[in-house]
């Protein structure tokens, strides 16, 4: 987790601001929110909201009353105090890639496995650029599909001690993931009190909530566990071919789930998010790493902050097949924005490759590269006499040389951002030493991260535990 | 040429400019500047400096008397007019690559030749994204040492229409190249009127103008042409290893220089110049797209302004001795603050390989495609009405898709950004497709490129006077 205290870049003026604002009140006033599951519905109608089927036309002073009802900021407890984090203000947290199918190693490409998924979660425990490994870091699809949540559940509590996230999947799994959580917590106060685990509900865009999704999401709001609440926006898919329709359309959606959450559970907190891209027109394909994703990322960042909520954006997208030019330019077109628009959680920050269908192992160092290198560029510059360094001057006079200077010896270990994956070697050092490009070395850098991993103490008796009511569950569930 | 209307980024307090303010007025006037050139020297001693030799040390507010004289904004004529540049204000101007003694095509790295020159002066020429070719796109290697400026403005003057940056190596190259501006632009009147080249000057940090730079730089003022002043700091090298002592020096170096060119011609054009970036202190070698680079950037903008000057800064910087990832995400990590800052006149801006060893061909796509994306992000949102798309919302209510919407079918052509070399395919048709990764498809593109190339018309007399001035050049300094 960082503070970024630089200043956030915000484009649109105050009538832009003020077009939006009237857009989502339409939008949910007008046409409403679908909401498939009756307990949702029945919320809004006990709240005097106008219910048609399973379609709620929302009073736009009514959602902005729920929402003033969230915290502007929380903390979120990991059970290694020190990797505790708090969301919202100038604060940044990171987690890695989520829900992909496939994994990436080298040049294989293949069907994403149980082993992944606790390798790639060590890689997130070793790499502290990240604050959480996330959730579903891959799809561990060699597992029943029954039972797996518990598995990768067990997997984040055990392999990392960051905070994580949880099962979305069915109302049933979300309550599995709370009560494993309150195992590691020591009960369901303890969590209540400060939450532990966030859940990631996508809206099933356009306009409509799904039953499952807002399954798992009552489970969640009801303990009193922050759900990011994410239109999926592909324009031209889930959404119009325009960024300002795409943005109304995201918080008119976004703002109802918001509105439920506070309904349900006053004061719950929640983040808003933004998962906002485009359909490649030409190919039909989802595209990431655009402009109009970034557009989308900084205007977000500013319409959040005007409501007052933590707010969800950002990560190291990219449509590419390979870790090539493409996958690192496109990752550092969102990855900078991120930055530049403070969003509090980011998630998909590292190993994302393939318009999310892979976690790549080699994309994974190439995006914490990216993330240190940012991480640096946006801590506040110290500008003071001292910084002028005016002795070295002196010292060096016209036409010298700084590297032996008194000024340069003193600091030449730390004066630097230093790299874990880029090269500065001049070429025949470079060839010497086996010409190897980025996503080579790379590879090196992950498997050697691999074999230093420890894996974080955890009291026995908690582990036991989990062990018995995932073996439990499991067998309840059939497999 | 694009304006930038988008907000600047700024990250100076007010503060922090009074202290480098304070910083560079201390450097001028106890240190002060070398000029190793007796003519220079005298234009300060006449102006009442006080002089040590080849040292001046500068009275600060006389300085910036100086500095005031320079125009806020001016133009430079291509010989096609429509390609002619304004600079300073809201516009920026991209150049490619200069000053590379190697090339890269592929996997081959080998000395530059005339042959590369002229190859990427077509492609400079071909991309609408680049303003112009800029001057030494690659040291052409195999044309004698004494006359090679003669051929390469002569390639910049056929083999493009747009604007180009002259010959910087001596005061009597500066001359020819003078001359041979004068023969296409129709005499020394036409283009003191409006300028029509633009020069390089790099200070040979720190603190000092050796006497070839002067000499060409004399040259250039006299002839009302503008020159880009520029201090070539590496920090650890070139300047102290701290951000704001490198900062103050810049400011030291540049505005001496700016204060000589108006001396010598009140109101000559001038570029407040600025290259930035820092030594590894592990392998001792320069590295280009570091976070200090993008951090000197944002506060060269900056300090720019307050001056009201037009500045250089920016490009496709990296370190990388491939076309890989390091190579794509430093690029961007110091072409997207470039828009961030609103640099008014971009080098480096495509083709930028290995330290700027190399001019690289398919380097030079892939950051064609980073400035497609940023002069896309760049322009301005228009948010209105008709942008929320209502109708669409209307048409394809909850849970359906926008894809077949009437307000997608009207605009599917041009919505979003279309890629020249990012790829979107699924994996399944990329693999069939060959599986070429970003690099190789760069390759193709530069290679269509070239062989569609058309040469831009010259009057077949201006064409022969200039042959005719470069062969008799070339007899007289013995080639």
């Amino acid at each position: 987790m960082i503070r970024n205290t630089l200043p956030r870049y915000e484009i649109l003026s105050e009538e832009a601001v003020a077009t939006l604002d009237r857009g989502w009140r339409r939008i949910v006033s007008e046409i409403g929110i679908e909401f498939v599951l009756p307990a949702a519905v029945e919320e809004f109608r006990r709240a005097g909201q106008a219910v048609d089927g399973s379609v709620v036309r929302l009073d736009p002073e009514f959602v902005l009353e729920q929402v003033a009802k969230a915290p502007r900021e929380f903390d979120v407890q990991a059970r290694n105090p020190a990797r505790s984090v708090h969301i919202g203000g100038d604060h940044m947290v990171f987690t890695a890639v989520y829900g992909c199918p496939f994994v990436r190693v080298g040049s294989e490409r293949r069907d994403a496995t149980m082993a992944d998924f606790e390798n790639l979660v060590r890689l997130a425990q070793a790499f502290p650029q990240l604050d959480s490994p996330g959730g579903t870091i891959c799809e561990p699809n060699d597992r029943p599909l029954d039972s797996r949540h518990l598995d990768m559940v067990f997997a984040l509590q055990t392999l990392s001690d960051k905070p994580y996230m949880g099962s979305v999947t069915s109302g049933p799994n979300a309550a599995d993931t709370i009560r494993m959580t309150e195992i590691v917590f020591g009960g369901r106060e303890a969590i209540e009190r400060t939450p532990a685990v966030i859940a990631l509900i996508n809206v099933n865009s356009p306009l409509r909530y799904d039953d499952r999704m807002l399954s798992a999401m009552l489970e969640y709001v009801r303990a009193g566990q922050p759900v990011v609440i994410t239109p999926f926006l592909l324009m031209g898919a889930m959404s119009p071919v325009s960024i300002p329709a795409t943005l109304v359309q995201q918080l008119a959606e976004a703002l109802a789930g918001v509105a439920l959450a506070q309904l349900v559970r006053p004061g719950t907190p929640v983040i808003l998010g933004s998962f906002l891209s485009n359909t490649d027109m030409q190919s039909g394909s989802p595209s990431f790493g655009t402009p109009e994703s970034a557009i989308g990322l900084l205007c977000t960042g500013q319409l959040a902050r005007r409501l007052g909520l933590p707010w969800r954006s950002g990560g190291g997208f990219t449509s590419s097949q390979a870790v090539d030019a493409q996958a690192a330019y496109e990752a550092v077109m969102t990855m900078l924005p991120t930055f530049l628009a403070g969003t509090n959680y980011v998630m998909h920050a590292a190993g994302w490759l393939e318009s999310g269908l892979v976690s790549c192992y080699e994309k994974f160092v190439v995006d914490i590269e990216v993330l240190r290198m940012l991480q640096a560029e946006f801590a506040p510059l110290e500008v003071d006499e001292a910084s002028l360094a005016f002795d070295a001057h002196l010292e060096v006079g016209h036409g010298g040389h700084f590297l032996g200077a008194a000024h340069t010896l003193e600091r030449f270990r730390d004066c630097f951002y230093r790299p874990l994956l880029s090269s500065t070697e001049n070429f025949e050092r470079w060839q010497r030493n086996g010409g190897r490009d980025a996503a080579e070395r790379a590879s090196e850098i992950w498997r050697r991260t691999l074999a230093e991993y420890e894996q974080p103490p955890l009291d026995a008796a908690i582990r036991e535990e989990l062990e018995e009511y995932v073996t439990r569950r499991r067998a309840e569930l059939g497999d």
